[in-house]
């Protein structure tokens, strides 16, 4: 394909207008996506608001003024078609360990007598650690299947399975239905993760027969750094579980004072503490550049680019980097990794030229695709950089292979 | 005391460049900081310039650049001359429920075999929750004692006691020291909360003896709404108490990606997840506005603001008000209740003149004074306007008397 090509593909791409919901530096491709989401356009103007007139002028009566009090619900509900829930089964508040160790520990709860918290092995690892320190405490064991063994791992032991719906690393996509299904058949439950698939393929909590998740506020959905994060509890068990991290925020009657905990029913009941009011607005901000997109756009978007690229890179830098995860499209989430000994300072070399993904250890270059941003353009141009990096070995440089904190 | 007189007061008050600090609105007598911190004059350009700056043009890269990363630990170290502690013991992150959380979960690990965490009867209710859930996934017991009782309470079957250092009705202070030793005596920890203490009065949390604390980011350390809380683990049993909420941000190596956790040293270990960026920026801006300003200055103030007010309301409402915990103002901290059986109405009263304080069931009028930014007129202003609205009876209105949920 050529770069004229690659323009055209863009001229012709239904999603080509929401790039124009952000606030992308002029020239850089941003290709990082999945560990920082871009600025939309509406946040500053929306936060300096939020600042000026709301806090600044009414202070604490925007609570109820401005409605900060119902807005964890509010806006969670407004996550409800990008994930495939009703509006009244999603909840947006605290960090993504946070909301899994709350429902691991209501999972756990409910499934009493049984023994362990199934994981995978090579899951994104605060996940693992979050299942670790829950088992540490209540004398449960953690125990790791290998990728694609999962459902089979589930026995009458497994209280609950904790699994990421797309690998961080391999972008490898779970098939949702087919655990959830194996777990239901055992009597375990499933906490699925979608930090790396939700806002960039298609998710389908309800109809995938899921029961609880959580997901990432700050990655695909634009909410900004360390932005809040959602729960999802399905419908039919909210009143069913309850997790043990209880707060008055999801007390029946926060402002009675009363002396004990009662939890309100529904989704409310898994709020603890007061939430981030810039970090849910900021959020809001995020979650509305997919106004009036539908998902199955965003994902045959996410495939077309991940498509280019791969194609791109392998006839660009044949053997000399090697896939990382599913070669089936199907089978994967909106970001890809190739394996390169070098790789870290290949990424340190693409970031100098204003190409931007990251670097996941041993040898991981990894590129993210924001099907609302992204553009067939930079991707094509992204491949060729690598191509002409590897080509002339401008990586191997001490500049670009002295290893600095990444995230 | 006259309005002449309390105008020169102000004129007086070695705090009183402090106010410019902050931006009230023009003749908005604002007496709920306690609640929620004003706006400080600079969270507006500085969250402006993180947006646009900072997320918007260097986008992941300022997980570095611009010290993200750090900023937990390093705007807690902030919080050192503000609660008397080292600023290697404080950090910043999750909310003050959460942090409640892991600290009593920490404690109660470090303590194991005994049965019960002890709670002081009507402590702020989110507190008791917290221990309530917490016991229930541990099969522990929460018992209750009176206020006053708390010490002689402690006994060998103490894991961990969880207190307030200043109440939020009475604004009863317990004295820290005297808890701890008890505590030290029996071998139980103490979690204390300084929700609202810390930025009223002073504050020591290691001249006390203290182990454990938590504390509100949004109140008189003015963070904004749902700001981040903070975690005081005393330097010499970081290394030895663990919470069990572990997760990637406390790991030693957050970037190794390590299939199990391993907690680093220091305070940063009690970090969980992806702490909310805009919210450390917006607290980091609110511990800015006591820079140069000594915690003995600004609880002198307090005190003097204090009395002032008790003063005023007795000696215009007679008998009709009660005031509600200690007369004795050392045995206080910033804020006052006065009992009235519609106080809530008066309140609402009070609110539509422009002078706000809040409600606190059943019958409690509450005032909190910010010592950074509250005025000795608008303190004996208010004091007058209860009495006047007393004397006419304009509480005795339904746009009054209707109840609307209030935080």
């Amino acid at each position: 394909m050529t770069l004229e090509d690659a323009k055209q593909r863009d001229a012709a791409d239904p999603l080509a207008f929401a790039r124009e919901r952000f606030r992308l530096p002029d020239g850089l491709i941003y290709l990082d996506g999945n560990s920082l989401g871009a600025l939309p356009a509406g946040t500053r103007a929306r936060l300096d608001e939020l600042v000026v007139d709301e806090w600044g002028k009414d202070l604490i009566s925007s609570w109820t003024k401005h409605g900060w009090i119902d807005w964890p619900v509010r806006i969670g509900a407004k996550l409800a078609p990008i994930v495939g829930a009703k509006p009244s089964e999603l909840l947006v508040a605290d960090s993504t360990s946070v909301c899994l160790f709350k429902l691991l520990a209501a999972a756990v709860r409910a499934r009493p007598g049984r023994r362990t918290i199934l994981v995978q092995e090579g899951n994104f690892p605060t996940d693992t650690y979050v299942a670790e320190g829950l088992a540490g405490m209540l004398g449960l064991e953690v125990c790791r299947a290998e990728p694609g063994k999962i459902a089979a791992a589930i026995d009458a032991d497994t209280a609950v399975v904790s699994l990421s719906h797309v690998d961080y690393r391999s972008g490898a996509r779970v098939d949702m239905t087919a655990v959830n299904e194996a777990a239901r058949a055992a009597g375990a439950l499933v906490v699925w993760d979608l930090c790396h698939s939700a806002g960039a393929i298609e998710v389908q909590l309800d109809a995938s027969g899921s029961e609880l998740a959580v997901g990432c506020g700050y990655k695909y959905l634009n909410g900004g750094p360390g932005a809040p994060a959602f729960v999802f509890v399905a419908e039919r068990i909210q009143d069913e579980i309850r997790p043990p991290l209880q707060g008055w925020m999801g007390h029946a009657e926060p402002f009675a004072f009363e002396e004990s905990y009662r939890p309100t029913g529904g989704i409310a009941r898994f709020l603890t503490g007061t939430p981030s009011i810039l970090g849910l607005a900021a959020l809001d901000c995020g979650l509305q550049t997919f106004g009036g997109i539908a998902m199955a756009d965003v994902e045959a978007k996410s495939r077309a680019l991940l498509e280019l690229f791969i194609d791109e890179v392998e006839a660009r830098c044949g053997d000399q980097v090697e896939l990382f995860g599913p070669r089936d499209l199907a089978l994967r989430g909106s970001h890809v990794c190739f394996a390169y000994p070098d790789g870290y300072a290949v990424m340190q070399a693409l970031i100098a030229r204003g190409i931007v993904g990251d670097f996941r250890a041993p040898d991981l270059m990894r590129f993210g695709f924001a099907p609302l941003y992204n553009r067939f353009e930079e991707v094509w141009r992204a491949a060729e950089a690598i191509a002409d990096i590897l080509e002339t070995r401008e990586w191997d440089q001490p500049r670009f292979r002295e290893r600095k904190k990444v995230t």
